[in-house]
């Protein structure tokens, strides 16, 4: 599929999945839901998960992928997470895959979230905004820094190859 | 706690749990269970986990660990894994920590176990003997270099520390 | 020896030297020079390296081990880079283990650098601001991470433990 | 070109030649020399370099590769190093980018070096094969898992990609 970015690697999710540690009937968001891998992901535990993307594209898409998984428990926005956040109420984690105005984002999903919030940075200026911004805010957890390679068979042995690193920043309400 | 090895780490975690892909209900075994750390993740989703581990110390240990975290759900073993493993019937997934004599465990297990069988090597020749052994197995599915580094304060900035870097080598029965 | 930070690793260096590109004669800078190790390691090749610190223990460490190694082709500054690199007329490199005001040292450099400039950063504010910087005088040429890890015994078998992880970032007048 | 494999990263050069610690006048071996990369950066330092490879258009293409450079003082040959290596008398260091038959190769460069073995390795078969045969030999001093990535534009902003991780396996007569 043609989305920029393509879906959060496998690997990369569960990570994040761990780092936000989801329980039953949690309010999740997932901010620049693209290819909707996350959201479906989030929406096995989580009791209800608003999936936000500006991209028709990507909602159409994310939205097929939710139907195709069976999953009810997923409601779709297509539009600026700095205007749909406030109308979603309280929330108990939010995933940010990716969005425009991070630290507009950030101020308002901290002011929200009642447990973790995940950023995926792939860019350098990302990473040190996200961190940045929530130490300003008071709610910078950890970042990971995480290099995956996958076996690749080769001349009827096995070498290593890498995916892109991705740096996972984790925030939460009174945690800094 | 003295344990050889030390807890898996939470990421490191988090991505085998991933490629076992258990599902509500499964039996899963989990061999050199250690701390008991992963037996008791496993056994937040498995009907039933059957942890083993030789040392006497890290039974009793892995014991606590489940009985701090409610799960009554896990059965421990103490001795050497070729030797229980036949008793415990068809499994649905095994997650391998640590074990000697890895060739006769892994045949044991591509006969056992149904699903994914995920072993974690930090060492090049286990992970050399992991990987040898699933292909003459017919089980080889992938492996993954997993190399996390997490965000340390430092100078009022944020730089990365790099854990041990492990090995997640990922089998399964009619896979290869 | 008690400096912050300790010598630059092996690896580390062999790939900082690698992207100066260091040529017989070079008049080169070393900021930040620390325990002197990357300036005796660039006056085997250079024909006059000025090396740069603000600690007076850095200075006297780096200037014994100049000494140690038979070096009279390093001329020492104890003082603050942007106060210093004025007096030093054309240089043919310059590398940058470690500086405050950054930004600024980076705007000296690029008009008196005929070549390379390589910064080593651990941290994300100082990646960001190597780069941004770099990239606003129209010098940014590339930006390395290097994740090194080193084979260590245990229990008669090979494992691998990282060393922190260094941004290698490179610039050079007229090549953005 | 079209050699398998392709040449040897600057980055995974800078360090392998780092380890080697060629000192001028030195003669060295370079095993599967490819492209002539790693030769013709030898040749810089050392007084003579032997390149082998048993390819004939890889011979034809890093003789052209020394030609370009104008080096003078590389040496080609086309054949099997097990039959090439005793004609050419002790030697100070050897550089393996690849090579067929390495247990053999080794205990002959075992006897035939006075310095440094490098051995470039991409495959877990190689790795493994490596070190045990090093530590057989009692010459094993320490392997490094290279893993670099390097930045890329995007949308704006920098990311990083990594490259194929290496593995530099060093060896050296009496060091075990």
């Amino acid at each position: 599929m043609g989305l920029k970015g393509g879906p959060t690697e496998d690997e990369v999710m569960a990570v994040s999945l761990a780092k936000l540690g989801i329980r039953p009937g949690d309010r999740v968001v997932d901010l620049g839901c693209g290819t909707g891998k996350v959201a479906v992901a989030l929406s096995e535990t989580a009791g209800r998960v608003y999936a936000i993307d500006r991209r028709p594209e990507a909602v159409a898409y994310a939205r097929d992928a939710a139907t195709r998984a069976g999953r009810g428990n997923i409601e779709f926005f297509e539009g600026d997470a700095v205007e749909i956040l406030p109308g979603l109420g309280p929330l108990d984690a939010a995933f940010v895959g990716g969005s425009r105005r991070l630290p507009e984002v950030l101020a308002l999903l901290a002011d929200q979230v009642r447990g973790r919030i995940v950023v995926n940075a792939v860019m350098v200026g990302t990473l040190h905004e996200a961190i940045a911004t929530m130490r300003r805010l008071g709610i910078f957890v950890e970042a990971i820094h995480l290099q995956v390679s996958r076996s690749a068979d080769i001349a009827g042995g096995t070498m290593f190859k890498p995916i892109n690193p991705v740096y996972i920043v984790v925030g939460g309400a009174g945690c800094s």
